[in-house]
């Protein structure tokens, strides 16, 4: 069964318990899905009244960007979980005679490229939620403003919590060029922290 | 129909759609409720191996409170939205008479109250959990070590976020004493980031 098609109640009980799956990875994708949602909601609480006018533009962009954002994310809170349980069942391969050895060699090898690539387009997603969240900031239904705040910091544990997953799981990726890629991920929970924190602080400032 | 009944896909099309409820304050218990379930994770990882030994007892205390803490999270993801629903309720009552008149004020004074209340109560709970988190970090199983600063991660957002909703409520709390007490809850935030980054640093250190 899906994550997503459980019960919020199962899935939080299945997260609390001693399997190691789901983890913090399914966590960061969920984080970031609010946070999506949460965006696409304060510019539904804008667009089509007359007050607002001004934000209408602005806000139907940065809804179209938070839908298409939303869906992956969405789809990610499941990806992860599967991705870890190839992990899994890569290291439980037998491992007797040499063709089963390289056969399980290459099968680990694979499941962490993907266990360390799922996160790291967590990062990727979370960040282009930030980047709308912030055309809106203050050019939005200010009744709806702190509900952009908490898709901000929701968005920036998504981003923080996945690079977590992506450093943790980085040692078992041999590909070079994955490897680089995955490094320079760093400028981007960077690029993250300033941004968050300036949305943040705006709609704090703003109350 | 309970928040924590609905499937994660159909509370997260809810989240996103125009309906204001759910909304920050919801999202924020719910992060708060994730990062609790994590700790209880990590934990349940920990307790009972040999190789963890010196770290059963301290992962055994922040169990039992990080389950207590869920379980009030978890509650904290209906009562937000019930407080919410509340206000909207209150606004709408009749206002022809003085009586009327009378009565709706009332109802909109004590709507704002628990409306305040319940996100800094989140405040809380989510402060307590990072406390819990703390307590554990290096002293856990190093193979969750990303799991629990996920953890850290979304009870910080779960603070703040519960924080920007009791900011934006505050100025319909007429009760002096309440407002006080509400307003030295700025502490809190200030604590809980420092805590907060600390975790982090030291579980992105480790990795």
């Amino acid at each position: 069964m899906k994550l997503v098609d459980m019960t919020v109640k199962d899935y939080l009980d299945l997260l609390k318990s001693n399997a190691p799956a789901p983890g913090g990875g399914s966590v960061s994708a969920l984080a970031g899905a609010q946070g999506a949602g949460l965006i696409a909601m304060v510019c539904d609480l804008t667009i089509g009244k007359e007050k607002y006018a001004d934000f209408e533009e602005g806000c139907k962009a940065a809804k179209e960007e938070a839908l298409k954002l939303y869906e992956a994310l969405t789809e990610g809170v499941d990806k992860d979980t599967e991705a870890f349980n190839k992990v899994s069942a890569a290291y439980k391969m037998p491992k007797e005679t040499d063709e089963e050895k390289a056969a399980r060699s290459a099968a680990i090898r694979a499941a962490n490229l993907e266990a360390t690539e799922v996160p790291f387009h967590t990062v990727e997603l979370c960040l282009a939620g930030l980047k709308a969240a912030q055309t809106i900031v203050g050019k939005s239904n200010p009744n709806a403003a702190s509900d952009l705040g908490v898709a901000a910091l929701n968005l920036l544990a998504g981003i923080k919590g996945a690079w977590l997953n992506v450093k943790i799981n980085l040692p078992g990726v041999k590909d070079e060029e994955a490897k680089a890629r995955f490094e320079a991920g760093a400028a981007l929970i960077e690029e993250a922290e300033v941004l968050a924190k300036a949305i943040y602080e705006e709609v704090l400032n703003s109350l």
